[in-house]
């Protein structure tokens, strides 16, 4: 991971946003190759999901909606962590990442201990444990700790528990529901009139839109409305790099079903539609799994959710979400407005309100997938049978930032020098390509695996002397070259990125 | 204009924000054609800006940034309206919008008058003046009336104007500031310390993350730092549906020379390239203008800013601003941050701060000037002589939401519909295309001429009975018709659509 966010930084994939002002935890700002490749997968999930299914139709929302929207969504009542606050040094903590344990000496009580979430939080408990048993002189045999979080401390225990902060108890609160939401006011008055809040997600957007979209595109049932834009959650807790940000950017999409359709077979046919869609910007298979939330975990309304898991360096991670949500949001929402949100059945003649599938996924999250997943560091042997290390970045063609490296075999040589730029000219019309001549060509195709470019194409003295017109090209991942027409390099492209 | 607002809502490219709750003032959703357009707006700019230049790169800052960042640039003490407040009606005004004059008669004044800007604020200030004069019962001639706005308002005249809420004097405040960033909090903290702000401008991510770039690209001077993305001012009075609003897009470019470079020859070339690029959009260049800001309004930084400007319905109004800042913006952040933001010239080994271009426009004034020059309504004669109107948005094949439409001729013939199938499926690998089957041929070309899609195929007798495999092309301005086979239309695409 540390080698992944190195990378990031080096290459001008990631930076910390506001930097020199010391950064700003849970913002991240994308460089000059992030962009490109936070684009490409935008626009491979856009074009997929939108532009080549007759079935999905695109909008943007904006980020602030009526407040009603989320009143309605019950984000306002809902939208919460659980918090707990230090009186004494005024540190908040997220209820389900402090954690206790009771010290217990043959079978008694005798106290209390506390520790941050952390990969080693029962390490440093039963450490605790054995510190407060030895400063209060308690002989007897000290039972392993039982950890648990403050969301599931007892009323009567929580004055016992120390605060990290201070070693001392008494000055933890119980737990009280913090709203995720960032919260601003439009218009120049401030007050309970004004409030606004930043969406923290966008799926609201396609429910309150629905009837428009049904009014004015040409929809039939079953369809959908798919959106990408930025969404915002104060997270007590930013970490994992850009995986749990604050600022993050969507991809969703509502797939409205009629009442009585097979929601079942409609969201297995999602799950399979999302997880091929991971593998085919580059992410492995054997680095997907699903994970079914149990029912007794799901909201009263959800008829099921399955989450596409990705194996990070931080462990296997939530990646893609698709809820099967019944229809409680557009229920919501007509309640609210007094607005209906149904559609009428010619076949029944009876009007009702559709079912929909979600599947919700981050840009951020599957930019990281992919950059972790790409990363690896060989050993290479070069022509004279010196080994060295290579980084190489093995990205999709589809959503690697620069799709071809243009590189003309010495920069004095006019002739290869033109040719070069010729190339170069009719590929960018198209494509992302970047032109390199300087530094031998060993080092040129090794700043370019680094970036996961997956082609070089180089104009050698083959290229001009040699009839047929033909460079050399060279993979990124085998490494291996041979010669290739122009005609050829513009039909490989077009088969391998789309 | 209410022709075009109401296209726009009626097909699906813009509608009102959380319209089921009555809207939110100054907040936008582009539905499914709107989407595709901004989406084309977008790439066209990104693709000739920064993918087919070597000397700009992208970026991706986040809209939540330090807040030190806003105070640098001067927007926490700067960036406001002026506002007034009727102490009794609780309204707001904006201090340039408010209209006023003295009433004089026989060269006495006798009281004072006031209006809201309008299309006829003169002509209401002095039927308010009139008014005042029968209501007072002065005999004598009444002098025409000087408007004047609130920012020129004498402070013992303020005591004298009546609230256009009210119609009494006495109860406006003064002018006063009003900052037009949106305020937030981050973090579980609700203190001063906490306080962020919605970006008002994407431009200051490049300048904060200058170094950044500077350090990990490649990048030589000049070069630009380009970027998409949404911006938020909190607006008093948004309007003129999307051309002000109060959630929008920009599109910035710094572009960084060195110190002594010729600014003034940068300056001109990006005025023109932005011009260009504007008509390559589709932007008649009847309609664009150049207007200078005069160096007594500049700000003591500014060596100058040229706008271009759009002949709107509403007026001709700013559409993209091309500003020389000089190295304002770097020595502000150098300074609040404590990070020197300098160059070393080899040349003359000595360091510097380099001086800035800045191209900036916003997605939606581009939209609507599309939609706005685009839109026709005309007279057309049908083979039978028959007169009637066609609506027609004529828009450039690089923005059309939609690039071809493919129309098998009938619905129930099996071979036509195949052949318009597979020429679909082979087009939607690149691009936005629309298949339609339902409803005679003419009214599907009426459909597609006005959403703007600039051609439209039909799989016809002649394709499948005929030698040569020959569709019928229809191109939307002309209406001329015309056989072609694939590979000419793909050649045509690939000219038309980059």
């Amino acid at each position: 991971m540390e080698a992944v966010v190195s990378l990031a930084k080096r290459r001008g994939f990631v930076f910390q946003s506001s930097e020199i002002y010391g950064g700003l935890n849970g913002f991240f700002d994308y460089g000059p190759l992030g962009v490109e490749l936070k684009k490409n997968i935008r626009d491979c999930w856009w074009n997929d999901m939108v532009r080549r299914r007759e079935d999905v139709v695109g909008l943007e929302s904006s980020i602030i909606m009526h407040p009603k929207v989320w009143e309605a969504s019950g984000h306002v009542a809902g939208f919460s962590d659980p918090l707990v606050d230090c009186k004494v040094s005024k540190q908040r903590y997220r209820a389900d990442q402090l954690f206790f344990a009771a010290v217990v000496v043959d079978g008694k009580t005798i106290g209390y201990v506390s520790a941050l979430e952390s990969e080693k939080t029962v390490e440093d408990l039963q450490a605790a444990a054995e510190a407060l048993k030895r400063k209060k002189a308690v002989q007897g045999a000290l039972a392993p700790v039982a950890a648990k979080d403050m969301t599931e401390a007892q009323p009567d225990e929580i004055a016992l528990i120390p605060s990290p902060a201070t070693g001392e108890p008494g000055s933890l609160t119980p737990p009280r529901a913090f709203n995720m939401m960032f919260e601003t006011y439009v218009g120049p008055m401030r007050d309970s009139s004004a409030v606004a809040y930043l969406r923290p997600e966008t799926a609201q957007g396609m429910f309150v839109d629905f009837k428009n979209v049904v009014d004015t595109g040409r929809v039939k049932l079953p369809f959908g409305i798919a959106q990408i834009g930025k969404s915002f959650r104060n997270e007590i807790t930013p970490r994992n790099f850009i995986f749990r940000s604050r600022e993050f950017e969507q991809m969703e999409m509502e797939y409205f079903i009629h009442e009585d359709a097979d929601w079942a077979k409609c969201h297995q046919e999602w799950i399979e539609w999302c997880r091929q869609w991971l593998i085919t910007v580059g992410l492995p298979e054997s680095h997907l799994s699903l994970y079914a939330h149990p029912k007794e975990k799901l909201a009263f309304y959800s008829k099921g959710t399955v989450d596409i898991m990705f194996k990070y360096p931080f462990g296997v991670q939530e990646l893609w979400g698709i809820a099967a949500r019944g229809n409680y949001d557009l229920n919501q929402h007509a309640q609210a407005s007094g607005k209906p949100q149904e559609l009428f059945d010619e076949a029944t003649k009876k009007k009702f309100v559709p079912h929909v599938i979600e599947p919700a996924v981050g840009v951020d999250r599957i930019f990281l997938a992919i950059l972790c997943a790409g990363y690896a560091e060989e050993d290479v042997t070069d022509e004279k049978g010196n080994t060295e290390k290579r980084t190489v970045l093995r990205l999709s063609p589809r959503v690697a930032p620069v799709k071809v490296a243009v590189l003309p075999l010495i920069k004095n040589k006019e002739q290869l020098v033109g040719r070069a730029r010729e190339l170069y000219a009719k590929l960018k019309r198209r494509y992302a390509v970047f032109y390199d001549d300087s530094g031998n060509i060993g080092k040129r195709y090794r700043r370019q695996d680094e970036i996961g470019t997956p082609w070089c194409v180089t104009i050698d003295f083959d290229t001009i002397e040699k009839p047929g017109d033909t460079f050399t090209l060279r993979e990124r991942d085998s490494m291996a070259q041979r010669r290739i027409t122009e005609a050829e390099l513009f039909a490989l492209l077009e088969e391998q990125v789309y």
